[in-house]
C-alpha cells in the first residue's frame, strides 16, 4: 500500500494505491461508518461488507437521480446517522457520485470516502470532489463539488468487472492521454486492452499515474474555472449522447472524442483524427454514432458549459495537448448536422 | 441606503441596509438573475416584480421540501439558467433557504442573493450561509452551508406583513440579546411589539443591529464547530416539536428559549428564567406548549446535534451569555417528561 496526501484548495485527500479493502478499518470507524453500493458489487463481494452498515443501491445510471438520494436520507435516518458519521461509497461513478452528493447535503455536510471498483472510478470519477445526479437527459445537472476524505483503491475488485467496463474506463484515460499526455498516448497505442486486464502491474501502474493526472489538473482549478475545463474533452457531444440513447458513459465520451477531433481538424489545425479513432477503436471504443442532431441541440442547449449563444467546447492542437475554444451554437448545429458523413 | 461588505472564511457577503428593491438593478443583472418569491409576497407586491425573471413557489414551511426544489430546478432549465445566472430569493426563510440550496446544487453551484421580506428574515434565515429544507419532521436535515452575494434590505416589504410574523421574528431577536447582547434585552423590555411595528428607524436600527450581531457570530465560525453553535439557543426543542405540531418557528424557538431557561436554572444556576417568559410573552410569543414527550424525543435523536448519547443544547449563565452544555439524552428525556409542571 502507498499512501499519498493531496492537497486541494478547500481540502486534503489521502488516496491509499494498491490498498486492499481490509485497511479501511484503520482509515474509517465501523461503529461510525456506513458504506453505499450497488446491487452488482454487493453481489459479487459479500464477504467484504461484513461487519459494516451497508445501503444497497440498483446499479446503473438509471439510480443516479433524485429518488435515489430521498431512498439513502431515509436509511441513514433510520440508522441514525449523525453529523459525525462518515459514508464510504463503493462502486464505480453512480456510486461516487451519489455518495459525495449525499455527504454534501445529508445535516448541511458529513465525512465521506471512496473505494471505486471500477477502471472508470479509478481513475476519474472518485478524483476531484465533483458530485452529482441527472435530471431527465441533463448528466449531473445537480451536485455539488466537494473533496472525499480519501480514496482507497482494492484491485480485487476489479476481478469481477465486465468487459465492457474495462472499455468504458479506458476512454477516460485515452481521454487523458490527449489533453496532457502524449508517452502514455504512445504507450496505450503500443498496447492491448487485454494485456492490461492480465497485467497486474502495468495495470496498476497506469491506474495510478491517471488518478494523479487528473488530481494534478484539480489541484490547478478545483472550482472550474479555467483549465480543469480541459477534462471535459469528449464530454460535450458526450454527454448529449448519453442518457438520450443509453449509453454507456465511456462510449458516448469516444463518439464526443471523435467529434471533437474531427472539429479540431478545422479550428486548430490538428492532424491526428485517425490516431486517436484508432486508439479508441483498440481499445473496443465506438467512434461514431447515429443520433438525431435537433434532439441533440435541444440537450446542448442546456449544457452547463453554455455561455451566452456559445459553448466552451475543448479542442486539441496535437497529442497531449487539449485547448479550450468558445464556439458558437450555430457553428456546433451545422457541424453536428453533416458529422459524421 | 448603507453598504456593508461583511467578510466570511469562505466568501463575503454584501449588505445593502435601508436600501429600496429597485437598488436590485444595480446589483444584479436583469438578463441574467431569476427571482424566486412566495405567492403571499408576489401577490402583495406585484409590481416590484415587474421585468424580472421570477419562479413564483406556495407560501409556507409545507414548501421546504424536496418537491419545490424538484419544481424550482425544472423552471430553470425551461428558462435556460446556465451558470452565469443568479438567483435572487424575495421573500421570509422558507424562499431564502429554498434559494440557497437550489443555487448550492444547480449545475453545481450558482450565485445567488437576498432580499428579505420579514423580521424573522432580515434578522436571522437570510444572513450565514445556511440553507435546507425538511425531511418529514426533521427541519432543515438536508442542505449546505454557502454565502450569498448580496442581502439587501427594503423596509417597504414590511408594510404587509401579518401580526403573527412580527412576534415570529421576534422570537429571535430576543434569542439574540438572551445569548449575547444583555443592553438589547433591556432595550426590548422597556418597547413594545407596536411601538416598534410603527416606529420606523427604532426598528432598522433594531434590525440592523440584529443582523449585525448574528453576522459576527458567523464570521467566528462559519463552519459551526463552536461558537455559531450558541445561536441554536431554543432550537432544539424548538424545532423538535415545530413541524410536528404545525407551529410557527418563532413559537417553537420561544417554548424552546423557555424550557432552556428552566433547564439554565438547574444547569448553570441561571437566576433570570422569569424574565426571559416575561419578554417573550411581551411580544406576543408563547412559553409553553402541551406536547407528547415520547414524540419529541423520537425526534431529538435525530437532531443534527447529537453527538453519540449526547446532545449539544444552549443553556443561559446570564442575559446576554449563552453557554454550550452536552446534556445526555436521558437527563433531556426525564426533563421534558416534567416539563413545564
Amino acid at each position: 500500500m502507498t499512501v499519498k496526501k493531496i492537497r486541494f484548495a478547500s481540502a486534503a485527500v489521502n488516496f491509499y494505491f494498491d490498498a486492499g479493502m481490509g485497511a479501511l478499518r484503520s482509515i474509517a470507524d465501523p461503529k461510525k461508518t456506513v458504506l453505499i453500493t450497488d446491487e452488482h458489487v454487493y453481489e459479487a463481494h459479500r464477504s467484504r461488507f461484513r461487519g459494516w452498515e451497508i445501503i444497497v443501491i440498483p446499479a446503473g445510471e438509471a439510480s443516479k437521480v433524485q429518488a435515489t438520494v430521498d431512498h439513502i436520507i431515509q436509511q441513514l435516518l433510520g440508522l441514525g446517522a449523525t453529523r459525525e458519521t462518515v459514508l464510504a461509497g463503493v462502486g464505480g461513478g453512480v456510486v461516487t457520485d451519489i455518495t459525495g452528493y449525499v455527504a454534501s447535503i445529508y445535516m448541511r455536510g458529513i465525512s465521506f470516502g471512496f473505494i471505486p471498483t471500477t477502471v472508470l472510478a479509478l481513475v476519474d470519477a472518485s478524483i476531484g470532489g465533483k458530485n452529482g445526479i441527472d435530471v431527465g437527459p441533463f448528466k449531473n445537472m445537480v451536485g455539488t463539488i466537494r473533496q472525499p476524505l480519501f480514496i482507497l483503491h482494492d484491485p480485487a475488485f476489479l476481478k469481477t468487472l465486465p468487459p465492457a467496463e474495462w472499455s468504458n474506463g479506458f476512454a477516460e484515460i485515452i481521454k487523458h492521454a490527449c489533453i496532457g499526455d502524449a508517452p502514455m498516448f504512445r504507450k496505450l497505442e503500443a498496447g492491448s486492452l487485454q494485456g492490461y486486464m492480465k497485467g497486474k502491474k502495468d495495470l496498476e501502474l497506469l491506474i495510478r499515474r491517471n488518478a494523479l493526472l487528473k488530481a494534478k489538473v484539480v489541484q490547478g482549478d478545483e472550482w472550474e474555472t479555467g483549465s480543469r475545463r480541459l477534462l471535459n474533452f469528449g464530454h460535450t457531444l458526450g454527454h448529449a449522447i448519453e442518457n438520450s440513447y443509453g449509453l454507456m458513459h465511456g462510449s458516448a465520451v469516444a463518439v464526443g472524442m471523435a467529434f471533437a477531433c474531427h472539429l479540431s481538424k478545422k479550428e486548430t489545425g490538428f492532424r491526428h483524427e485517425a490516431r486517436v479513432k484508432a486508439l479508441l477503436e483498440q481499445y473496443g471504443l465506438p467512434t461514431a454514432f447515429s443520433f438525431d442532431a435537433g434532439k441533440v441541440m435541444e440537450v446542448l442547449q442546456k449544457d452547463k458549459k453554455r455561455a451566452g449563444s456559445a459553448i466552451r467546447f475543448v479542442l486539441l492542437e496535437k497529442i497531449g495537448r487539449g485547448v479550450l475554444s468558445a464556439l458558437s451554437l450555430s457553428t456546433l448545429e451545422e457541424e453536428i448536422a453533416c458529422w459524421p458523413s
